[in-house]
């Protein structure tokens, strides 16, 4: 397998961080958001959407959509239950994840980061971020994982842009049941952290 | 099994020409969006998001988020491949619906429709939705359906907002290969209109 990917992403972290967790081997290839790398032809043929990550399965066919190749990796691994409501609350989380919380959260910390420019454009992603981060605080306030007893990719989804919404400009300080799941997901035997490939 | 729905919704209306397809019985109750009723105590906590549709599927468990629903309700039907890259590409066009189809095509017609006030906001979304359509259209060019040779909840999702993108203000004329998948997904028995209760 071959991962297409830039490393800052928390899109591309979850899918490092559950293949470091399944212990799979890849080629790693960096692709610079910020050079225009994502907007080749060549990159374009592998997602019109023009965004890392992209996984090569091996065989030359390629998938796009960070919760897309959780989910195709997680497959027949614990990291997704087999029951059928449980695998629809998994995807509920996830899709949760790419509507309300990532293009509040992650273009938070990018324009922290990376386009100060564009500060005016905070003060909605703020408020629709603590929206999402108090759903989250109220479901793990009864649970330690975000489906069922065990952490599944709901979790790992999640956990991408949630452990650094602080560079965004969250405060994470009243959100203890959220604290307590990031320490957690990041107590488990090969995390590794968002900058990292696994060796 | 119970849908919380409202009827103008493309969101809810995935869900509904799904169950049509499937020739499943369920009780249907109207959630008016204008009202505040998805913000009644009683519906957030089906759904802390607020948003229908939401699925009790049966036994009092709820679902919410319209992708979700759908792959749950998919599972085990001719709706869903069972090929793992298949579903992992199913989910990915599922992903990029949520993510760059619906925030821009949806929202476009719920501003035309209901909130002309906001027509300020208009250009960037028009903007995103054609991009979302230009990559729909370019793969739809050499294929009858998103995934695979066959209809998916990959089609029924894109179907949701796209078959009422002119209502957003999206002019539809130069997407012939949508144009083409949009009648063929309506020439299928059972279809129903978007404001329709399957009876």
């Amino acid at each position: 397998m071959k991962l297409y990917d830039y490393l800052p992403s928390g899109n591309g972290y979850k899918v490092r961080l559950l293949l470091s967790w399944l212990g799979e081997d890849y080629e790693y290839q960096e692709i610079n958001i910020h050079k225009g790398e994502t907007h080749s032809p060549e990159f374009l043929a592998f997602n019109p959407s023009g965004q890392i990550p992209v996984l090569d399965i091996g065989d030359g066919r390629h998938l796009a959509e960070s919760n897309a190749i959780l989910f195709y990796l997680a497959l027949g691994t614990d990291y997704l239950p087999t029951d059928a409501f449980a695998q629809g609350e998994v995807l509920r989380w996830m899709f949760f994840e790419q509507y309300k919380h990532e293009p509040a959260i992650a273009v938070a910390r990018f324009i922290k980061i990376y386009a100060p420019e564009r500060k005016k454009e905070l003060p909605p992603l703020m408020k629709k971020g603590y929206i999402a981060l108090d759903i989250m605080e109220a479901h793990l306030a009864t649970r330690d994982y975000f489906v069922s007893d065990s952490l599944s990719i709901a979790d790992i989804s999640l956990y991408g842009y949630t452990h650094v919404a602080d560079a965004g400009g969250f405060d994470m300080k009243p959100y203890k049941a959220i604290k307590k799941w990031m320490r957690r997901v990041k107590a488990r035997p090969n995390y590794i952290k968002i900058t990292t490939i696994p060796t």
